[in-house]
Formats: structure tokens, C-alpha cells, sequence
């Protein structure tokens, strides 16, 4: 068996969504599926178990900050990142160049590759396409992403093109660098939102024939609509055979429109995120727990919701635990959102097996209204 | 049926240790019981089905913080704590009085009350036998404390015999001042390291023939081994037929030996804010996750002990979470810390039945050396 296994069971007869399943060393993932991000190798108060109960399928672990700590060199002798983590399932790690280029103090980027100085500590590092492709082989996810440069939201279209041509040959010596059979690569598309661009960079990986491809440089302040447009003009040109994700992305409204896109894989920090600082994402769109009219409210956070933070506490417990500044406040916005998050997926998925995705499309665009 | 009923169910040959088991409208305790600390109404990190499943029978809120946060109307309109918190088994809240002398800003002691500022936004605020009676009432836990006096360690034993005699003259107005039959009201036995003011204390407080009597003032500051021996001499004296509350005790040694001298209840923060502080309870003795030698080390917090923390987590993975800041790492040596005290009641208990409490009282004596 090769380190990944795609597999596409039904398509939508309306849009390109489709449904599929990924098969890799540490398990099968029902796609399209949404990736719990455990940055330092933990989704933030939420036990493996509870992932497990909520249904998450496969983690995101963040190369950056693993390599800052605990080192990729302590979590290969310590047996992988599954094994450090407790996490059974299937993971992935990102390359760690997004974070270089958003976290850290950046000190010079060449062709080489990115000197960077550690936000913990301040130390001087030093990631290419050849150190990433060395930690993400130590850290031991079943998918690993290509190193690239992302370039930012007001980049002109000679940069643009300049940084996407980078992220080619960057690839291929991160091809060359790979090590592990039992790990997948991915590719990056980048070319901002340069629709030709787009396409001549899919055309350029495609031909390296990797086992998956995602689209980076979404979701980097351009209005959700264009991001949508460009989706659905690129998303259709990427190999159909082989898993598509798309990074970073998004809120619920944006995962519909990307599935109906083709997309198959998504992470994002937005339900993690968001319950830490009070929101939350309903059957009636979203709200922040916070918010005083709370204080006296019975009921749940979601009357529509079956997770476990809805069906025992109420509203005004749950503001009282964000007012008096206590943990279980935070876990338990947590775990709802990715409940949300997790069933919208299966929702998804379930609609396309029968033949009713664009009426949930529907509904999820009622609720869920695109920011301009 | 009484608010609360207490059975003796055997006791210990050698010792005064004895188990037994209180009845209250919210469901039944086997004794000697451990109390979890749920200052605002939430174990700090633990949600209430991992407390049930750990073993937790009844959960300890703070009156001082309930009444500042949300405030005893607003629970009471929510339908009492148990309601509110989703704890559905019973609880106990202690009287404010501890808090009011430890945390607020004093303002004024008299006969009357204690006039204090609260420690979130400086409001003043009036906390006397009465206004603890009623907020007590409102909150609705099944046992609630006498508003006492508890004096300093370092008071004169005219001043201990002053905060003594008020204690039982609040006490009087706590009685008439109660006003549900189905909570329990227990009185507080004071009188500093004196034996024979605590022995005339508690023959005062029997006097009342109340559902059950807590040593206050215990664990303020006084030598362990000072506060064994005022135990086994003050404890007996206790009325048999009620259960015997040590507040706010203490240490797995400190526990021990208290049942050894017929103590039946016990709270403390020890294991949730150690937990917190990356200090766990072993079969091994104390260890704190966050020292340099626990960054490569393969095995559990505490290799006999069955908890969730232990056989899913490695001592490395836990460092990781507490050097990296995360919430996982919190509530995992939070629910360990738990496990360990609730486990070791168990034990307790049923060495008690076994009539091989002295044995395991050897056992946790050769464990856990009392500080000097």
C-alpha cells in the first residue's frame, strides 16, 4: 500500500462536491472532513477521547511551534507524534512556513531558505525546504505538507508570481528531501488571487504527481466572496483523484462553499479559537456567551445541539464560568464548536451520499450570510 | 426523613477511624468522604460527568465568591446550585466566614457582622449569621455551615476565647435565622490549638443537637503533628451519632490521620490547585511535572495508579503541556490530583470494613512523613 490511499465514493450531480475516503497508516478519514488544529500537539482543553467522542478523524499539529518545543528530535524518541500525543488517529502537519511568516521576527528570506528568530525564546533558526521536510519526517504525521512561500494579502503580481515560483522549486527539493514511505507529501498551490496564476501553478504540481494537493493563501483578508469565485474556478482543475484541502479555512458558510468547490480537507482555528474568547456557532447562527441578556437564559447554548455542553449546562452557567474566568468555561465552548464544526461535516457528507447537498448548501447560506 | 441522616456502619478496633454513610435529598455518601472544591460552582477544569466518574459524591462551593459571582438570587432563580452548576449529586457550601477574613478587604469585625470589600470590584459588602443563612438558603446546597469566627494563628487565648464565645453566639442566630428543612445546618467547633476550649466548645455546639459539627480553624498555619494530636483528643468528644467535618484539611497524611481520630469529612484545594500548579499526588510520593527530568520520560504520571491521566498520557507529553502553557495540562493532574484523593477515601473505607485500617494507615504514615 502507498502511504495514502484516496478513494472518491459519490459526487454531487449539482456541484462539485463529492464524498470520499482517505486511508492511511493510522486509519481512514470519511471526507469531506474537517481537521481539529492541536498546534503544540494539543487541541486546547479538549482530551483525545473527546476528540474521539466528538468524531474528529484526523489532527493538525503545527511544525513551527514542535520544533520550538518540544523538538522534533525529543518526539521521534519518544515514538511520533501519535505516540507523544496520545492521539490514535490519522494526523498532519502543516510545513511551518505559514508560521515563520505570521508568528515569528522574520530576519531574511532567500532562496534557501527563511532565518527566523523563535517567538518563545528569540532564538535564531533557520527552516527550508530541506530542514521541514527533515522535522516533518521526525515528528511522523501521515501527511506532510510541502514547505512554501505564502506570499502576503497586498503582494503585487510580480511578487505573486516570484514567490509562487519559489514554492515549485521548493517543492521539489522537498521531494528530494522527503525520507519516509509511510508518510504522504503534499503540495501547495499558491498565486493569491491571480485566477491564471491559480491554474498555472495547479498545472505545475499536478505534474509531480504527489498524493494530495492543497491551496494555500486563502483566507489572508481578501472578502470571503472572492475567495468563493476563485475557489470554484481552480478547485475543479486540481487531480480529482487526489485529496484537495484547503488550508486555514474557514467558517461554516466558507467550508459549504468550498465543498461545493471540491474541496475535501479543511483546518481551521475558528472553532477552537472562538470558544476560548466566548463564541459560539448555533442552529441560529453565532453568539457570544459574554453577552449580559445571558445572564439569567435556562436554556442551552443550542437548542438544536446534542454535544454535551448544550444537553447539561445552561446559558447563564456558561456565562458565569466566562465572567469568573474558569477552565471549564473554555473547555466546554471548545468542545461545542467542534461539535458544530464536526457535525456540519457529517451533514455534508451524509447530503451528498443522497443526493441532497444543494439543499443543504441552502440552508447553511440562509444562516451563515457571506461577510462582503 | 431529616434534612440529612447519618448511619454508622463499622468501626475501626484499634483506631477511631469509622466508616458510615449520610443520606441527603440529593442522594447518598459513603464515609469517610473527600470533597472536591468547586469555588464558584465548577471544579476548576473538571466537568461534573468526569467528577461522577471518578467517584466525587458531593462537591464544596464557596458562599463568599457564589454571592459575589452571580450572586444567590440570580442561583436561586436558576433553580438552586445543583441546577445551575449541573451537578446533580448534593452539595455543601461553607459560610463565607473563612473567605471574608482571608480574601477581602476587612473593614470592620462586631457583634453584629463583618463588614468587608469584595476582592472582584472593591463593593461593600455586609456578611453576618443571618445574611450567610440567606444566601445559604438561596443557593439551596443540602449541608451549609454556621457563619463562625475564625481567628488568626497567632491570637492571644483572649482572643481565641473572644472569637469563641461569638461563634456560638452566631451560631443562636445562624438557628433562627435558617429557614429550609431540607438542608442541614452544621455548626463549627473553634477554640485555636487550646484543648480544653475546643472541648468546652464542642460540648456548646452538642448542646444544640444539629445535624452534624466541622472543626474550623485547622491547617491555619500550626505544625502538623500539633494539629494530629488536638485531633485525637478533641474528635471523640464529638457527638457519635453525627458526622464529623475537618474544613479545609489537607494533606493524604493529614487525611489518614484524621479518620484514624473519627473524622467522617474533608475538603480541601491540595489536589485541584497542585494540579494546577503541575504538582501531583503519587503512589511514589510528590513529583512536579515541571522539572528537566521528566522531558524525555516514556512513563505515566504514577505507574500504579488506573486513572484516564495515567494510562493515556506520558510524564514527557504532560511537561510538554505545562511548559507550553496548555489547558490539557491543567485538567489532566487536576483529574489525576482527584483521583488519587477520592481513590485513597476508597481505600480508606473499605480497610475500614476490612477491619486492616491500622495497616493502611502504617502504609500511608511510611508514604507521606508528616512536615514538622
Amino acid at each position: 500500500m502507498r502511504a495514502l490511499e484516496f478513494e472518491q465514493k459519490s459526487v454531487c450531480a449539482t456541484t462539485a462536491a463529492r464524498r470520499g475516503q482517505i486511508q492511511t497508516g493510522h486509519g481512514s478519514i470519511e471526507t469531506p472532513v474537517f481537521m481539529p488544529v492541536g498546534t503544540v500537539g494539543s487541541v486546547k482543553g479538549i482530551a483525545p477521547w473527546t476528540l474521539k467522542a466528538l468524531g474528529a478523524e484526523i489532527i493538525l499539529g503545527n511544525t513551527y511551534h514542535l520544533h520550538l518545543r518540544p523538538g522534533e528530535a525529543r518526539v521521534e524518541a519518544l515514538g511520533g507524534l501519535q505516540e507523544f500525543t496520545a492521539w490514535q488517529g490519522p494526523m498532519l502537519t502543516d510545513s511551518g512556513g505559514f508560521q515563520v511568516f505570521s508568528l515569528a521576527q522574520l530576519n531574511q528570506i532567500s532562496e534557501e531558505g527563511v532565518k527566523f528568530q523563535s517567538h518563545v525564546d528569540g532564538s535564531h533558526r533557520f527552516l527550508s525546504p530541506e530542514t521541514s521536510m527533515d522535522i516533518q519526517n521526525r515528528l511522523g504525521a501521515d501527511i506532510v505538507m510541502a514547505f512554501d512561500q505564502c506570499p502576503p494579502a497586498t503582494a503585487t503580481r510580480e511578487e505573486v508570481i516570484a514567490a509562487t515560483d519559489r514554492t515549485t522549486r521548493w517543492l521539489d527539493r522537498c521531494i528530494s528531501a522527503f525520507k519516509r514511505d509511510d508518510q504522504a507529501l503534499f503540495g501547495i498551490v499558491q498565486g493569491g488571487l491571480h485566477e491564471d496564476l491559480r491554474l498555472a501553478h495547479v498545472e505545475a504540481l499536478a505534474a509531480r504527481d504527489l498524493p494530495g494537493y492543497a491551496l494555500g493563501g486563502f483566507s489572508v483578508g481578501e472578502a470571503p466572496s472572492v475567495m468563493v469565485d476563485l475557489l470554484q474556478r481552480v478547485t475543479p482543475a486540481l487531480p480529482a483523484d487526489k485529496p484537495r484541502y484547503l488550508m486555514g479555512v474557514g467558517t461554516p458558510r466558507d467550508l459549504v462553499e468550498a465543498v461545493a468547490a471540491g474541496i475535501d480537507m479543511f483546518d481551521c482555528v475558528l472553532p477552537t479559537r472562538n470558544g476560548r474568547m466566548g463564541t459560539v456557532f448555533t442552529s441560529e447562527g453565532r453568539l457570544n456567551i459574554k453577552n449580559a441578556r445571558f445572564a439569567d437564559d435556562r436554556g442551552p447554548l443550542d437548542p438544536a445541539c446534542p454535544c454535551r455542553t448544550c444537553t447539561t449546562y445552561s446559558r447563564a452557567y456558561l456565562r458565569h464560568l466566562f465572567i469568573t474566568k474558569e477552565l471549564l468555561g473554555l473547555s466546554a465552548l471548545t468542545e461545542h464548536n467542534l461539535f458544530y464544526y464536526l457535525d456540519l461535516m457529517r451533514r455534508i457528507r451524509e447530503a451528498i451520499t443522497a443526493e441532497r447537498f444543494p439543499q443543504l448548501l441552502d440552508e447553511v447560506r440562509s444562516l451563515w450570510p457571506l461577510k462582503a
